[in-house]
């Protein structure tokens, strides 16, 4: 990684009589061979020492670099016998949580990682409110700002567990959805949300780190992830360039299951992706119903095979206070195998015992009782829930299968891996997705979870030059599908609301 | 030159459900297309107010572009109803003279021009002391303050004649020879006269003029001319621009005649230069000679065919105070062609007559009597005077025949023109040149005097992108002649330190 990176020790030939190159045109000349480019910019404040730092150095240069669109340009240059860190810091700028990833950009290392909640939740926890709020420039400073001091905070604190200081940061690296974007940059984001959904900008060109208030290395910069449209964001390139999804062979496919569901199918050749909210259905998805992790949350739910018995496993072993997504996921699967939910996710009564109860008129079913839980309260699975769940599953499944089949004219088959990725991705267990009839039935060793590919992909971005120009590629090939929901997806819908589907023979491998 | 200059007035396609392009990249697709290019930059700056902008405007919008090694850059974007001046400033950066033109960018015109003393020379009325002053940072950044702070001043004076505005001022380009571009940015320039002869850089790109300290547009963006090397500057490929040099069909020459001798000769499929002190002759050489323009400064003299008497022009036609090099040219050859001067150069005691003195035991000739002079004392020319100037028209007629005929392989008569740039080639009479055997004996009407290209070269380059491109192909392209002073150059020198030449079939228009 270090030698193809963005930080190079470079020895120039001293000029003589007869090769009289000016020093800045040397430095360039071996720059331009070095990186095998046209273009490489030293910037001004660079060039009025650089004749003297060079003869001090003895005519080699340990260069810190970085690209924008249109050459690479030189951050600093440093002493070759400078022994301390040259750094970049990589972020995810999630809605809720904010994690940075401070890198040794010599090594290509992972020196360290801090998550925190992402303070623009003050204004407002959700988007539209924070979007709402930056329609005056007041209002878009202030959600900077907070975004920005965070960040800066957080990485300081970072640098100093690593015993480092954040001016050695010589390149941020983030990426985040299109509004979340906007929102960090400072930019207006109104346009997103109002038709025709026009972004400000969707390729912000690198920054100056100071530009937006960043505490790094006073000269460092900034690249953030472009965007494809409002509603397609630079975490999902990111995610793109963590998978290798450019660069596959095979079709693949990488499912970002968030507040929305996120696909993209390709390889090398193209590239497809849909995103954004399939109709009512996802809106009340799977990942609002649940609660984030935390100790005593229910995160996986399994069937003990003798006794049909429900076994429930909490974060740390804590009395249960709750369920996350991927334990409601594993519940649903559990209670359809073992007969508590019908084909159509409804509560069967008879097999659910003094499990269910009743409230408002709704069935539920207890998962865990109130004398057992950490609340004092029963943790309780509506009818209502299922639904919901029923409803995001099948969107899921709808939307697969409408870019994966109808559109790509591939069957679930083809696909050579199902990655999956996001935070709420990594928890779940596809056996049970697929036993829902939420992910296809193809062999489980094809599905690979991602973890967090927004901070993997800027992650990538900082220690390799190549990848800055796989995203702009990226950006260019990719076709984005727009979901209509019309009647046939509201079809194909309908069979994909039963567990595991109206045609089982989609699901071979779901036994019950 | 409107039409293809650096301000377009564009209109953009309003974005709809289906065309839903990023304001942004919406406004670079255009300018793309406009422009004809591959990259247009939009500065961080003008995102943040681009949206709300292009729609106050209705999708028209003014954009002041300029240009670098790597892209366009959009320097500001303004209302295409906002009636306001777009200029821009041309300078040339003499080491004694400094000159600005104001440009209206729209129109392609020049407003105004203005010159003044290059206030540097508090400093040093030469280069060298200059040079040596600003081995410090403290001496570096006082001598780049003196210049630009004078360059403001002026610049603004200039514009309020014109009823106009620095702010409105986008764009500046700068021409000086190597020494004064680096120690006008405030550059390290020490190595330039040092062996190797290794400038700090060749090639300024395109600056902010905030960086510099210039008062025009916060946002407004500089070029500085680039280098060939330490002994050919800025100056000259301004030259080259101005006199379409690398557009000829013909071999053309220029030659500036300043404190040395720099040439330029070529087409365009090739193109050579020399430059610099060709040994001893040219350091006292014509232009150290004569006293700059003013009144009372004799600039023209000639032979009355009737009486053979010296008839002198003055400045002004005051009393003569004095001589400037191209009346020392056209002296030289008025004593020449009435004999009064031998093929030598030696004064010729019977033909001068009373006009003869004698100072410190050395031949003089009086010019103008002391009772007729404006200083009361005799304009005189002395025998040493003569011998300067005869080396120095040596020096001249020397390195035209080795760049021209031992070079290039060409003969005088190949010249398809014969351009004459700076300011005090200007004034020079190609006849009395010619007389003297300084400019080789073409016709007359391939003589073209240029006057000042630095200027015109940085004009070309605010209005016509096309000159950007141009400039730097000729840098890569010039093939930059050493000139040695060895035993072949000084034969050929002594043959040219006769009058016109001791081969007088080179100069058959010369009768005397």
């Amino acid at each position: 990684m270090s030698l193809s990176g963005y930080v190079r020790t470079i020895e120039l030939t001293p000029p003589a009589l007869g090769n009289n190159t000016a020093d800045a045109q040397r430095l360039e000349q071996v720059l331009k061979k070095e990186l095998n480019t046209k273009n490489v910019h030293i910037p001004w404040h660079l060039v009025g020492d650089l004749s003297a730092r060079l003869r001090q150095w003895h005519w080699q240069v340990k260069a810190v670099l970085f690209k924008d669109r249109r050459s690479f340009t030189v951050v600093d240059l440093l002493d070759p016998q400078d022994s301390g860190p040259v750094m970049g810091a990589a972020v995810d700028i999630g809605t809720t949580r904010m994690v940075i990833a401070l890198m040794d950009l010599e090594t290509g290392e992972t020196l360290g990682e801090t998550g925190f909640d992402n303070p623009q939740a003050d204004i407002g926890p959700d988007v539209l409110t924070r979007i709402l709020h930056a329609k005056t420039p007041a209002g878009r400073e202030a959600l900077k700002r907070l975004a920005v001091d965070a960040l800066n905070q957080h990485l300081a604190r970072l640098c100093k567990e690593n015993n480092r200081t954040p001016d050695r940061v010589f390149l941020v690296a983030g990426a985040g959805n299109t509004a979340m974007t906007h929102l960090f940059a400072g930019l207006p984001a109104f346009g997103i949300i109002q038709e025709p959904y026009i972004p400000c900008t969707n390729i912000l060109d690198t920054l100056d780190a100071a530009d937006l208030g960043l505490a790094v290395h006073p000269r460092g910069q900034v690249f953030l992830f472009p965007n494809i449209g409002s509603y397609f964001g630079g975490d999902l390139l990111a995610g793109i360039l963590a998978a290798d999804l450019d660069q596959k062979d095979q079709p693949c496919i990488m499912v970002d299951v968030g507040t929305n569901a996120e696909i993209v199918l390709g390889n090398k050749d193209w590239l497809m992706a849909c995103a954004g909210a399939a109709g009512p259905a996802l809106e009340s998805g799977v990942s609002q119903m649940g609660m984030t992790a935390k100790p005593g949350v229910i995160d996986r739910v399994r069937v003990d095979p003798e006794t049909r018995d429900l076994i429930i496993h909490t974060i740390d072993d804590e009395p249960a206070v709750g369920i996350c997504g991927s334990g409601m996921i594993d519940l649903a699967a559990a209670l359809f195998v073992s007969g508590r939910i019908d084909i159509r996710g409804k509560l069967v009564t008879e097999a659910c015992g003094d499990r269910l109860t009743n409230e408002n008129d709704i069935p539920a079913f207890d998962l865990v009782a109130a004398k057992d839980s950490g609340t004092g309260r029963a943790i309780r699975l509506s009818q209502v829930d299922l639904n919901s769940l029923t409803s995001a599953k099948a969107a899921m499944y709808t939307i697969l299968e409408v870019i994966v089949s109808q559109t790509a004219g591939l069957s679930f088959s083809d696909l050579a891996r199902f990655y999956v990725a996001g935070t709420f991705g990594s928890f779940i267990n596809p056996n049970s997705a697929i036993t829902i009839g939420m992910l296809p039935d193809i062999p489980l060793d094809r599905f690979q979870v991602l973890g967090n590919t927004s901070l993997k992909g800027a992650e990538q971005v900082l220690t390799d030059p190549a990848a800055f120009d796989r995203v702009m590629a990226i950006r260019e090939t990719i076709t984005y599908i727009e979901l209509n929901v019309n009647q046939g997806f509201m079809n194909l819908f309908s069979g994909a609301k039963f567990y595991p589907h109206t045609d089982t023979s989609r699901f071979p491998s779901v036994k019950v």
